[in-house]
């Protein structure tokens, strides 16, 4: 089993030696920037290694379980930290890390796809209808995740039945997990061609036995449980030190550590020229978050509180919400005109630096 | 006479024995909640008469002004509910049921429609440009519709001259009412292919002589003011007793009734594969919503109110204004990308009843 | 060369006599409204000699440094009339003229071509691919321009670290210019087609000599600098006298003086049923304010103040963001059905009319 694991080792893999030092960091009080920093790069390589078992496990299993394979742990990385974040109380960064992967995704990932595929290949052209039909979902998901923090926006200062807002983000949480499962079904018995949110690559997968794949697969989940806590015992310390939000780490930094394995795949088949793919990824990856991460933290915040008023909901501030729904825009635009050049690609991540500076400029 | 009218009798008209019981109960004091459901329901074989009989005047008329008389009587029933609840002061509701319907037609209807097309034929496709005209056109009027309501908002707590929104509502139903007439002209002319403002369903219309259309007409238009009476008359007490908002009611009850028998058509010829037409009827009734209805309830409101101050303005909340919005952008996604399945549907549908229960709960 | 000169006059240019009566006005202290009205009456053919110029001069020079040319000059009598405002200190008047100029392209000059191409030419059809790419990057340019006001808005009435505005406006301009830059160098290395920021008409181009072209250039410039001298000069004592804000003077008079030439040729191309090229100048030109212009404007008020505090920031009122989304939302739609007809073109015309009447009674 060594010997196949040993063959497939990346680049990535080396990150690896940074989890021994945040778990030494962690015990002998090391400078909390430091260990917060190791625990961030060691659970870079994690979450691929769980990408690569599940991966793994889908070939062995065949297209229909394995595509729900991917669409339960495709986002397994992060799903873990936000819900190990949760547990700490830490709900502000955990729901800026909602929108923060949605915005990295739409904006930072296809961003760079368009640029540095763009800028290989020129204008690149592909079929639009499949990519718009994903844009139109997920529009339809922004537009129902966003109901409740746009009740709360215009009727802030009104007096409201208490626990309102959390009844409504339960109701919207509720009706995203059916859509979720609709989908699946959707594209479990559509054959025709594969669907974002069960979307396997199974070129990329290492031939691990089913054996050595639930081996890695219980053991990076098992690490990423260990580097999470390390991390977030840690999200007090860093922002005290280095003058930065909760809300500023939440928004850039977890998403871009649980997802930035994901994200390099889809700027590498869009330099192969593979746009359409790249575009699934990127859109298929944010359809997650918004359907099956966000409610499933919903639901899972209420099993770490007592009371319902200090669960999660799904109130986010108006700056958040107008980027998400520019984001979603954009994408919905980029995706429909079946055309892009790496002119695009960097209006795109220009648009993501520029919010990033705002971001870092709002007060906590 | 009768024996033509008995042949074309359908399933919807048995709900006509309910008219006999709203008038009973209305006079007799029976409990408000019943007289006011059995007028819901009587309201609903009343508008599919005022419907059929359009339709059986234009097969007579030919399409020129068989159009002009659908342009205009297409949406009678809730024109002439909405203007008996203008004049018994029922503003709040009269202003939800104009944003209930367009959402209405957009999300419930819309979303029936590709539900059940999906269902039975699985990806449904269609000739995007004509559904694409329509959807620019609807987001232009949209757009046109929504100015008070944000030069409203974005001023609240500055001084404005007095009778400021009054004045500007007036203006744009103006230019409402213009664009309508020049839409008329345009469809009247461009013989090329329908309008969905004139659209006529002449396949689907009875076989009546022009004088039994026209008394079935005038007889349908009498019970819909009756009806309607009845039914305003008791949303006072109804409000009180279900502990609902008039604004509730106005937004999902008054465009259901008004529209229910329009509204199964779009799901019937969905069904049928026929989704240009489907998306017509969505679309085209939404748009004599916006650029028809609302206006003309804007004028006729001055006539039953001494001061300008009291009359119907354009001033829409800011939920239902960033509902309208979103529903039109989703509608005009939908329709650009010639291409839809049922989970599309399902997804617009559940937008719809999140919407709803966020309704519900907004405070009065 | 007076030869060459007299050839080529146009109709337009006799308007250049109001220039001399708007000298001896300003000299003699003519009533301001006189004054003011003469200048802006002036203002337009200097404009136009400019743009003829610069054509002129791209014609000699070769396709890459005319596309060079007309990028930085194709709005210079804009950027003239601004920067004189700006050293005046009517900061409200300058930022207005940005979001003015943009709406008046979007939605007046498009709106004219489609209504008076439609008329002409009917229904009318263009590649939808080419508009739909410059559609997008108008968005983006769009959504990054409008980050600073919605960090501002959403954040109004919290206590915000000093300056934090202002430095948002700078590095969003500084952004902008960057993205301009990459723009113009993929617009001069693509040849396979013109880019709507390199744009140039080399039909309509006079056959002037370099030596000509250089001499009317920067005659015209000159006198562009003296008019607004004078019309900014009038702005406070005009406002005073007819009651009108500096925000509507600079939202609706200011983008029409400073490009109404620009404005007819448009109109004219989709009267001849090119609306490819007749969209490429709406949203070319829409493109240059957003990424060039304003950011320009940005840069060159910190010459003008002591203090950063008073600069030019890239705050816009809310009514205004609104009304730039919707427009270009339109234009983005407009732009990717494909097909245009005269009823869209009375709507966009329709919308502009009605914001017009909006920013009328907007209060100071």
């Amino acid at each position: 089993m060594l010997k196949t694991l040993r063959k497939s080792i990346k680049l990535v893999h080396y990150l690896l030696l940074a989890f021994p030092l945040a778990i030494a960091g962690s015990l002998l009080d090391w400078p909390p920037v430091f260990v917060f920093a190791v625990a961030c790069v060691a659970l870079i390589p994690l979450a691929e290694l769980i990408g690569e078992a599940t991966e793994a496990l889908a070939v062995v299993t065949g297209p229909k379980i394995g595509g729900l394979l991917n669409a339960t742990l495709g986002n397994a990385a992060e799903l873990i930290i936000t819900i190990v974040a949760i547990r700490a109380g830490l709900l502000d960064l955990v729901k800026a890390s909602i929108t923060g992967s949605i915005l990295g995704n739409l904006l930072l990932v296809m961003g760079a796809s368009l640029l540095f595929g763009g800028l290989k290949n020129g204008r690149q052209r592909f079929s639009r209808e499949h990519a718009a039909t994903n844009a139109t979902m997920l529009v339809l998901a922004i537009v129902a995740l966003s109901v409740p923090s746009i009740f709360n926006h215009t009727l802030e200062g009104e007096t409201l039945p208490a626990l309102t807002i959390e009844y409504i983000s339960l109701g919207v949480a509720g009706v995203m997990i059916v859509l979720y499962g609709l989908g699946l079904f959707y594209s479990l018995r559509v054959s025709e061609h594969e669907s974002p949110l069960t979307h396997t690559d199974q070129a990329a997968a290492p031939h691990w036995s089913p054996r050595t794949a639930g081996i890695v697969l219980a053991a990076a989940t098992a690490a990423v449980v260990w580097a999470s806590e390390i991390l977030v015992h840690e999200v007090e310390a860093v922002t005290a030190a280095l003058g930065l939000s909760e809300f500023f780490l939440g928004i850039i930094l977890i998403p871009i550590i649980g997802n930035v394995a994901e994200h390099l795949v889809a700027v590498e088949v869009a330099v192969k020229n593979q746009m359409e793919l790249s575009l699934e990824i990127a859109l298929g990856s944010s359809l997650q978050i918004a359907l099956f991460v966000a409610p499933v933290l919903v639901f899972v915040s209420l099993g770490f509180t007592q009371s319902l008023e200090h669960s999660l909901n799904l109130v986010f501030n108006q700056f958040e919400l107008l980027a998400l729904v520019a984001a979603v825009l954009i994408s919905a635009l980029v995706a429909s005109d079946g055309e892009t050049n790496w002119l695009e690609g960097a209006q795109l991540t220009a648009v993501y630096l520029i919010l990033g500076v705002a971001f870092f400029f709002l007060p906590a």
